[in-house]
């Protein structure tokens, strides 16, 4: 991955880039760690989010969400744009049956206007529960931190 | 599509169905329309699925929900057994700004244990904002209605 | 999908821009027909394309690239320029037992810099036996014909 | 990634069961290193696979098949079994325009049936040129060796 210049993010304003997003908030997506390029999210389960009462497994939307998500923080991170999903792929691996989990992403390759990335979901155990990659657009916008 | 034998739902079971997924319940996906081995959905947006605030528009994992939810309930109109997905891909290609959705979802290939489908969203001005393809597994369980 | 201009093509300046990639050259791709974002390509198998000797069945890879150039072409009977494929999936949904397949491909949304698009291969018979689903940046060039 | 049992191969055993596809032999794919569930894979450039004859690019199909075929070698380091490729994704990350190729593909869960597996593609100048995720069905064949 090569960027023209580096964008610098507080945990403060990138916390609130994540808020931006009414969905994301209400998930309760809470920034644990970044970098140029990559980042990890934490995601605690409530009761709303399972895909099936019985066995008490996220739905698979969900993770697709904070797959999603997770891709895309990875490019905010570098550019500080507006960025917008344009495809994604998800395979499920186990039962999301923990508690709570990390997402992992990271930029495989940033172009000037695409980019791809790669994600993982990570159960309490250390298990991977999911994956995804997402070929993003990135757009140029107001200052990092105002809604582009 | 071809199936050793059709299994039949009534409304109020397939809505029931579709609701053993506290995420749908949540979300309020409402039974439309069903064939063997097709469904129809209808979403109503809330203020908590929105993926950016300014320009109302769905996030994109609430879009890979429901298109995840229709690509399953398609598999179970016509095995009535339990489904997993195994994974999906989502296409976004427009901003879902509208209030009302359709789902439309379609089994490609039904084989003894793996399905393939394809599902699109389509906003109330009839412009496609999203298509998905997944993969799914099923499995035999016990009498349909009864919790796998 | 919408589009500023309609670009005009020939078959002979059609098929001799498939015939640009040495591979498409290779494997006999023909063009049957075309309109403004869509195409139909037919394959007759050659022994060396096969990916089992014993079931005679297409190679997964050939019918990627078979799905990947429908796509890419089109998109490039609508805009003429450059297409590059970002990404693609495939699903392959029955064996490719076939002696030859007729490839369709569409395309379902054509932005400024990227176009989405869908394709399916079917088998002398009428049965599908994969199909994709692909992301594609299409970047302005010289007149058509001439290579960018 | 957990198996029952392990299966024991010899250079040339897994370098013929590579080459049972005639495509891969047509390709010359070479056998490089495999463990359990693993395998790396050498690929040399021929006239006949580029995608763009100007610049020199692999079609991005033969990206598409040397992904799907490392993928599936991988399950069948692992199984021995019979193996098809149910669905794949590729990225095409950078113009693939080097010489040589190594493939690398490692399984990422293996079921009773399915398997998940991920594989990249790397040019001789270490750059990581495309990658893939594919989801793959193993069956129950004759001794590993004996074409199923």
């Amino acid at each position: 991955m090569s960027m023209a210049q580096a964008v610098e993010w507080t945990r403060d304003a990138l916390q609130a880039r994540i808020d931006r997003a009414p969905f994301n908030a209400w998930l309760g997506l809470e920034l644990q760690d970044w970098g140029h390029g990559t980042i990890a999210l934490r995601l605690r389960t409530r009761p709303e989010v399972l895909g099936h009462a019985a066995i008490n497994a996220l739905h698979g939307g969900i993770l697709a969400s904070i797959l999603d998500t997770a891709c895309s923080m990875a490019v905010v991170t570098a550019t500080g744009e507006s960025v917008y999903t344009v495809d994604i792929r998800v395979d499920f691996l186990r039962p999301a049956t923990a508690e709570v989990y990390t997402i992992q992403a990271k930029v495989a390759r940033l172009g000037r206007t695409l980019a791809t990335a790669g994600a993982e979901v990570i159960a309490e155990d250390g298990q991977q529960v999911a994956c995804g990659r997402a070929v993003l657009q990135h757009i140029a916008q107001m200052p990092a931190g105002r809604p582009g």
